[in-house]
């Protein structure tokens, strides 16, 4: 009896929710942790391979744009092939799932290593897309795979409701595990995924994603990448004086400026989309449409980022990290001899030019990525669009900075001395305005907080945010709520907070009045009748013409079938009296 | 008619949502601000009268003990006389009324101005309490308030439920003003008082907060308090290298032991509470002894705090918002030489003892506090428990810093370098844990972040806030939760997140199933058989005994005026007869 009894306390024990949400952590900082080695390994193989063939610049050339070639096509082809519902960020699929409507197949085993090694290998191949969408992705994948996985143990998971407060956590884990921040990416889970959200599901996710995180971050120090737990690109501008109050207008225009940014992000990336889609309709030949259009987009993409080519006016040689830490960097790039200075085996180095200036070089980044990370994200692969479009967020907050200290270089006068302008700070805001625009989201500011580790600059953040959804959302929808509507996901729209007219809106105002229905006197004729004259799926069955009580619904295809069988009954009908 | 049109235009212009939050924000922020202005100035009146009388020891302790005294009977009284709904936190009532129980003497103006003078006092007195619970019930009242005068410009503020969704937002305005905390105090005023909530309203409390404490924090620079806008608390840690992962076992152990601790504040607040309530019942003098009971507590506070008597072993001349100061102070003080050199005109210098060290020093001012603010949060005057807590937490987090400091003088050492501890990091993580242990909340880690301005202990802060919460969850219920208890308001107690035996819970296992109910055909008799067996307040009235389809329900006062009215008139029937 003894044996039993500890059975069953076991196996209570293993269906805790704690235990959940920490296998589900580690499950996620495991993906998280190997998923950038072996990113790193592709970029690391890339840069040396292109290194090696520096005698020709043809064969350099080569190296340069065959190698993101090959794994491009891998990725899509192994996608479209195997899992085609594992392409895009995943986020608007779980929008869709987690308001109720399962779409089972975007939540299986197939699904998540399919999109695990395709987005290696998009990621790979430093094409300008992000990983912080499939994360989504993979949180929840993993949430619903751990469920059944673990009611074995408990009956407890296989209760739906649960399950899906379950996914809920799982993609707060996944995005907390992506960027090292648990707070932010919690909110920005609840943000882009709810419209209602219960208390506990915020405590789950938050459980979960720190013990995510602490595995994560473990890791990379036992890895001897880090010497201690630390943010992904911890910044080191001064504590004492932050910014100055007149600094404030600034950021407020650059986030008003972002915010015009991202629904114009939004509204390039939907005309893409819709032009891309329209050639396939034409084509019809999806698979080979596929493959050419990824090669093409990776050729095209990889020729004009090539460092002794255009990709000199562009840091081309830059990954997006290397491109996020240079964006930081805590110097004043437009003072003199500043960038004379950089090292040539520095990252920084990219940023010099001997004709250029570095606002010519900002410049042409932020436009050249722009419409490269818009087109790449329409692509049949797993790709998300946020890390992009921060680090264009952050070049142009680099940008308006280092304008900044032009104008003003000698920073502002108090009573205590001089505070000269820090440029990298206009990027940590750029980042998290753009980021905003697009996801429509607030969280951005705390996820940029919790990145770089530092909070002074939270008061300034948190304004360009708030300005920048401000804007684009009076101008367009988020990136996903475009993306669900061109795939014509079914989806309800959010009621907003600013559209107080809708709240004297009733069902009234849109109901359809002139519904088609059968009666229980309904005759054949009127059966025939009303197939003809309309197109509905089902129609409804009253009572009666004066009582209209529902009784239920009948199939378009019952009442079909139920009249060719009252014609052939009338034919045969026919047939036997002649026959007579 | 372009007048009546641009009226109309107007008026919806003003009617929109972000003017509201606009005026909320800055209605908070300078509420917040002249409050902490006078608060001040008592506090120098007070310091003030002390060091003008420090001629004689026995004028000095009759002015440190009179002038708080004053403040709290007035305070007292004031509450007491005008508007007894004031006192306490607030929190509790507001997370009932949200709930949809509206408590409508609670939001009034009244309310809010006797609730503002009183705190004000109170704060003034030095009474180990907060203002952060009556600030999430000035953020809804003024979201009330100001609904109740929006609604003459716009009819969309007539809309019930819309007003409660402002009222959220109010709330989380209200804490966010306190601590100039945006994200931190949303979050908390979340956790704190819903179960489930809408993302809009999430982000309605978020551009308030943002724009509030803008205004707030903006106020403090023209008013020379601050030179730029900075975190309340700014703290100035090492940015490299900000822990050694052998700390974090230490981190994980204060959280745990912070968990005990809150969950055995908010048992001794409960047993204090009650034992008073049972001196109230048997006295019956509610105003007399309310006023006594005040009077002597804070007599007896401040005689224990009197800085040459035994105050001198528990820092007794700080104020909270100095030994919040000093507990985040970048020194070790356990270290030799440092403490001797704490200048006498310094804050810091109350810890300073020539017999005692600071380890003596500190325990005993943890100790006297606790117990201090558990009696002082019974107090029938607005008070709230956050800040008391925290200031204790701060101590605790300090007094194991220091342990850490000597137990291990050299630091860690890695490659790079020695990397001493820094006790003030332990005093952050402390209070976070401390004041997580009594509210139940994770956000207090959000809210101690931004307090400080520091985001680099964010794991650490995060891990023990979570093992707090843990613990003090298993063994008591939150500090509002008690105080609803002990007030016997209406409430329905929340799943929580760990209880999975819930979920195959359902009604049909705890409703009542002998239940009494009137029939169309009860009798006089009936009805009477059912008052006499039964004290249930309300009667449902079914249809028949087989149907049960109910009907309606009958008040038993209705039933027994019936009974009353049909027992007149039988007597008069009798009485008539006898006359005949």
């Amino acid at each position: 009896p003894w044996v039993a009894c500890c059975r069953r306390v076991c196996l209570s024990w293993i269906g805790a929710d704690w235990i959940f949400l920490m296998l589900l952590g580690v499950a996620l900082a495991l993906l998280s942790f190997l998923m950038d080695i072996f990113i790193f390994l592709f970029m690391d193989a890339h840069r040396f391979l292109y290194h090696l063939s520096d005698s020709n610049v043809m064969l350099q050339y080569l190296t340069w744009i065959t190698f993101p070639l090959l794994l491009m096509l891998f990725a899509a082809g192994f996608t479209q092939m195997l899992a085609p519902q594992a392409s895009g960020s995943g986020i608007p699929e779980i929008k869709i799932i987690l308001r109720g409507l399962m779409m089972k197949e975007y939540l299986t085993l197939k699904t998540l290593v399919v999109k695990v090694i395709s987005l290696v290998c998009v990621l790979g191949s430093e094409l300008p897309v992000g990983k912080e969408g499939p994360f989504v992705h993979f949180g929840a994948l993993c949430a619903a795979l751990l469920c059944k996985f673990m009611s074995f143990f408990s009956d407890i998971y296989k209760n739906e409701a649960r399950n899906l407060e379950m996914l809920t956590a799982g993609c707060a884990v996944g995005i907390g595990c992506c960027f090292a921040a648990p707070v932010g990416g919690v909110l920005f889970s609840i943000e882009v995924t709810s419209v209602f959200f219960a208390v506990r599901n915020y405590w789950r996710g938050l459980m979960s994603s720190v013990f995510g995180i602490l595995i994560f971050r473990l890791l990379a120090v036992w890895n001897k990448e880090e010497e201690t737990i630390m943010a992904l690109f911890p910044t080191k501008f001064r504590l004492e004086y932050p910014f100055d109050l007149q600094e404030l207008p600034a950021f407020a225009v650059m986030g008003i400026a972002c915010g015009f940014g991202g629904a114009l992000f939004v509204y390039l990336n939907g005309k893409i989309a819709l032009f891309v889609k329209k050639q396939k309709a034409m084509k019809n030949f999806l698979l080979t449409n596929c493959f050419i259009y990824s090669g093409l987009v990776s050729v095209f993409i990889s020729s004009l980022t090539f460092p002794p080519g255009f990709g000199q006016f562009m840091a081309g040689q830059l990954t997006q990290r290397e491109s996020l830490i240079s964006f930081f960097d805590n110097r004043t790039w437009s003072k003199e001899g500043i960038v004379e200075d950089f090292h040539p085996d520095d990252h920084l180095s990219a940023w010099k030019h001997p004709q250029a200036n570095v606002f010519i070089i900002l410049s042409v980044f932020i436009m050249m990525k722009f419409w490269m990370s818009a087109l790449s994200i329409t692509l049949p692969i797993p790709a998300g669009s946020f890390v992009p479009v921060f680090v264009i967020g952050a070049a142009f907050g680099r940008l308006v900075g280092e304008g900044m200290a032009t104008l003003f270089p000698d920073g502002f006068e108090t009573e205590h001395g001089v505070h000269p302008i820090i440029p990298g700070a206009y990027a940590v805001v750029g980042a998290a305005a753009l980021t905003a625009g697009i996801t429509h989201t607030i969280s951005t500011a705390v996820i940029m907080i919790e990145l770089t580790g530092q909070i002074r600059y939270g008061l300034p953040i948190l304004i360009a945010v708030i300005l920048s959804n401000i804007i684009s959302q009076s101008l367009q929808p988020s990136i996903y709520d475009s993306i669900i509507r061109l795939k014509k996901l079914p989806y309800l729209p959010e009621l907003g907070w600013g559209h107080q007219e809708k709240y004297s809106l009733h069902v009234e105002d849109f109901m359809v009045r002139d519904v088609r229905y059968i009666t229980l006197k309904s005759t054949y004729r009127d059966l025939l009748k009303i197939l003809r004259t309309g197109n509905h799926k089902k129609l409804p069955l009253v009572k009666s013409e004066d009582s209209m009580i529902l009784l239920g619904s009948v199939e378009r295809a019952q009442i079909r079938r139920l009249l060719k069988q009252h014609a052939q009954h009338l034919r045969d009908l026919v047939d036997e009296e002649r026959q007579h």
